[in-house]
């Protein structure tokens, strides 16, 4: 028997573990789920005769130190800060580890001593970072065996509600951390590389530049762009690229609506609102607009983000219920934010059988042979129920393939990684393809930005 | 013989040290200018009999310890982070301090001991905060003193170029610290109180809320609100105030125009431009706008941010050369707000024989005697020059004023102080009149921005 443990945090862990103990059998392994809840654990191993559930404070270093020995590969699923005590503990133990959350600087501070151990730390292997990466990486790197020259790279994630279950005028619900959807793209301007000239967008300007994107059978999109593009240049070795952009995916309009709450300033989570606890969603819109007690707050609204009487926009606004001088925002010395937060989660939860849906595209630009051509490939997965969401196939599928990869010897490049490598990208994508992850690619002309080089 | 010793920055001190120097044969002063450079301070006191220039490095401690000790009062005109040194050496050698700065809670948590001392260390005695806190707490005093009800305070402040060197479309030119100019109004929402609802502004739209103001004699300006419009309240004991506004004075349509810079990013502060060192006024502009080689970048701006080609807007970005193809910005790894401060500069800097300017105005609404009524008092100050300035006279003659006062015994209330005390702003209100600073008041009907008494 081989020892996996899980830490945990639940969420994003269901089909994680449900790959893990179904190829338990044949695999020849035992799952050990260990969370600060007991019975969250055990709703994750379900009585399953190779699987343990058992709580674990990861702050408890006795406790984790005692876990950690026993196990023969570790799997952290916990907040990205706590990694770094477990990949501590897994160097002293000699264990392989496996997360799903951007390298820290900390832990890639251990790069060389694990590569002393031959030890092997995965980390950035989910969704997105994890199966942007592969996806990316695969194709990227067959251009370039063909002799091919990149010239635009542009990667687009969305998290999204499924078709089926999209019944509201945002196109959208929660369907991972709402506090991070509320403060997406603050914290900088976002930057970007397009046809060699770099570009800079305000976060109060973020959600009014947006590029359209086609998903076969799926419609149209829009993305939004990231803050980060061009940190990508190093890790996929794209140094002369001419275009660089990384992007999240909403339905069309949604950006333009959203642009309403930061233009009004709801999204700022950097001071409290007065008396907060007692204001109507109202008052709370109200507080944002001038005062001038003769008009309506919908009048002051429209006037002032000049929202036309037909604008669809102004529907969005209402179906929110921003307006209600009935519903209370009752949360204590809240910032802007956390109250939009509020009125968000009242609209946009996902009701029982509601699913979810991952959109994921790329676009490759290359010069071949003398011909320009450029690659798109997509990817849309569906969740099965809230259990089984497209969230936690897409995180999890890949960690327990890797997991398993490592533990079997097939994935053997030791120190902290990325899954850029086609030892790790080749198998563990083969293998999502048969969990109903694929990607679909087409050759399409290449258009680039500047199709006939002028400059500007 | 008293020593009064000015440990200086130059900039604003030109003022303070020839009203001191002045008053130094009736009031049998001796002035020691102290200042990194000795040529700076040679050229503040000109060989006056009663002056002694000398070198000080505030960050010697023996050196500042001995220069205070010989001291009789000492006034600190360093930046406001070095102001506690002073103070601490002050406290030691039982002199009394003045400075024009903000009370830091490091100057704060001295209170007790200055109190205890029996010593004066007079803070926030300059233009903003100073002559601003004087005229106000005289008014509101007298309104108190009569039984009236304080019901709203509205100040406003601006340092502006003097109407006969106005000569720009933007009715400004830099007339005290360029970069402040430029991060004016970042660092979180600006916060007031109208008919006692609280209201929110953040940044980007800071700029499109301004008010309207009236000074007779020089016509129209416009106010931004400050951040810090809330702390007011306390400090100037209007608790129950149902209105409290401050902000920063501009020429009527400055802020719409700034706007611009505001929308497209280029106040940022927080991070570096690629290739700042050698890109073009046009090249910089365009980091900002959507790639597209076939359109101008004139073009791509309008549209962006809807700018119809005879709106005056227009004008005032042309006469800053932002389009301009040959001039470079020229500083390595800049950040967007340094690239613009140096654009600005280019066209925003006094001439020779340009003046500048410094207008106040406060709005005090009250209830006495059953009637409502409004109070507003105002003053305008032109610079005699670009060494007697508005701004230095405006915040230097209060600060040498206060001096004289407290080595003089007539101001006497112990302990770290700002001027709202009826003792401190009365003598010093009356002598800056004969210097030229004199408010004008007139009385006009109180309409608040609620008349009617509708709640909304």
């Amino acid at each position: 028997m081989r020892n996996i443990l899980v830490i945990g945090w639940g969420q994003s862990s269901s089909s994680l573990i449900t790959y893990l103990l179904k190829k338990s059998f044949s695999e020849n392994l035992h799952i050990t789920v260990a969370d600060v809840s007991l019975e969250l654990a055990k709703s994750k191993v379900n009585n399953h005769e190779n699987g343990t559930a058992r709580t674990l404070n990861i702050l408890n270093e006795a406790e984790r130190k005692e876990a950690i020995k026993n196990a023969d590969i570790v799997i952290s699923m916990l907040p990205a800060h706590l990694h770094i005590n477990v990949a501590k503990d897994c160097l002293e133990f000699g264990k392989n580890m496996v997360t799903a959350s951007y390298i820290s600087n900390e832990m890639n501070a251990l790069h060389e001593e694990a590569v002393k151990k031959n030890l092997i730390f995965m980390n950035e292997i989910g969704l997105d970072p994890g199966v942007d990466h592969m996806s990316a990486m695969q194709i990227i790197d067959r251009i370039r065996e063909k002799g091919g020259k990149m010239l635009l790279f542009e990667s687009f994630t969305g998290g999204l509600v499924a078709p089926e279950s999209d019944d509201n005028l945002w196109n959208y619900k929660f369907t991972w951390n709402p506090r991070n959807v509320v403060l997406a793209g603050q914290g900088g301007a976002a930057k970007f590389l397009q046809e060699g000239t770099y570009k800079y967008i305000p976060y109060h300007k973020l959600f009014r530049r947006t590029e359209i994107l086609n998903i076969d059978g799926y419609g149209k999109f829009e993305g939004y762009a990231n803050r980060d593009s061009l940190k990508y240049k190093s890790v996929y070795g794209l140094d002369d690229i001419l275009t660089l952009y990384r992007g999240t995916i909403r339905r069309v309009g949604f950006s333009r609506a959203w642009n309403v709450f930061i233009q009004l300033g709801m999204t700022d989570d950097s001071y409290t609102i007065e008396n907060s606890e007692h204001m109507t969603y109202r008052e709370f819109t109200n507080s944002f607009l001038a005062y001038n007690p003769f008009d309506s707050v919908e009048l002051k609204l429209r006037y002032y983000l000049k929202i036309d009487q037909d604008d669809i926009v102004w529907d969005k606004l209402v179906e929110l219920d921003i307006f209600s001088s009935t519903k209370i925002v009752g949360l204590k010395n809240a910032t802007p934010a956390q109250i939009l937060e509020k009125i968000l989660r009242d609209s946009w939860t996902l009701k029982e059988n509601d699913k979810d849906m991952i959109v994921m595209q790329h676009l490759f630009g290359y010069e071949l042979n003398g011909k320009k051509e450029q690659i798109e490939s997509s990817m849309v997965c569906i969740g099965d129920n809230q259990t089984y969401t497209s969230m936690a196939k897409t995180v999890g599928l890949p960690v327990a393939i890797a997991t398993l990869k490592i533990l079997n010897g097939e994935i053997k490049t030791p120190g902290v990684q990325m899954p850029i490598l086609k030892e790790v990208y080749e198998p563990i994508l083969k293998e999502l393809e048969e969990n109903g992850i694929v990607f679909h690619e087409k050759i399409v002309p290449y258009l680039g930005y500047n199709p006939e080089r002028v400059t500007g």
